[in-house]
């Protein structure tokens, strides 16, 4: 994987999102990358976000699916136009709907891989599909961009469709 | 209001979920409570919960349409077998699926209003429609069941739909 995540190409008045801003210190700061045409995040939930002991919450799930979809949205947009992210103008994209199917309980202290496919990029709109494994296999290592992406072998547990939009051109500009 | 909110029935062990258990310290610890035939929960975020500066975080508001929809559901199950929440055998619920379409974005600094309305209940599966409002005018006081309800008179911000089913006995009994 590159070193630097879509996340790591926001700009800064716009990189504070709970889910996804490398500037909230509080938040959970995903990172998400290009796998081939398809886009890869690697997260490891805390103990205490359980839906039930031993299960992770799913609104935590439903935010990293959300998240996941901005971001890969975002990368969408720049490939399409034929540009890497650290060209101007920057795109950012926030969700506009959200659907989350639970297809299975989540085990805790496992690393989740989420992966998201383009399912349409339409003007200032992109529709992202993303599934999330519990890896059983993975590396208890602390993540980084060279973390090797592991694949479950027993299925998605949960699946989701994000429905992203661009953000006016006002706050990129910082016009807040 | 009553005094005891739905989450204040759960079991112990059914306590600790990130979004409503009263039990997690770190989580949101939601309450929700009838209207006559609507639930109702309030909450306010933390300045940490945005998505851009300035607005509340989507990833917050999929988790407590999510937590307002299990309670909801359970709350729904015990009318319609005619039974007090304090009765056995206790029902909890899980989300199944959670759809979640953001109208206009959330400002922060205002206390959020949900409110739920139960679409069907079919054997262990409710489904559950809720609209979350911003509620300028809320009171900035601390909240408490009888906190009153307060209504946004410029729309809903946020509209979602929880599929809830109830959790299998054997979680509910404690045979985890």
């Amino acid at each position: 994987m590159p070193d630097r995540a879509f996340q790591d190409y926001y700009p800064d008045h716009l990189a504070w999102c709970y889910g996804c801003g490398r500037l909230n210190e509080h938040g959970y700061q995903i990172k998400t990358y290009w796998d081939g045409d398809e886009t890869v995040t690697l997260f490891r939930p805390q103990p205490h976000h359980i839906a039930i002991p031993g299960y992770v919450y799913g609104g935590l799930l439903a935010s990293l699916i959300d998240c996941h979809g901005t971001g890969t949205a975002a990368a969408a947009a720049y490939r399409a136009e034929g540009r890497e992210m650290d060209t101007e103008p920057a795109l950012r994209f926030l969700t506009a709907s959200l659907r989350v199917d639970y297809l299975k309980p989540t085990p805790l202290g496992i690393l989740l891989t989420l992966r998201g496919r383009i399912l349409e990029v339409k003007g200032r709109k992109v529709t992202v599909g993303i599934k999330l494994f519990a890896s059983a296999g993975a590396s208890a290592e602390p993540l980084t961009a060279n973390t090797p992406v592991t694949y479950a072998s027993d299925g998605a547990c949960v699946q989701g469709e994000v429905i992203a939009v661009q953000v006016p051109d006002r706050y990129v500009l910082g016009l807040l």
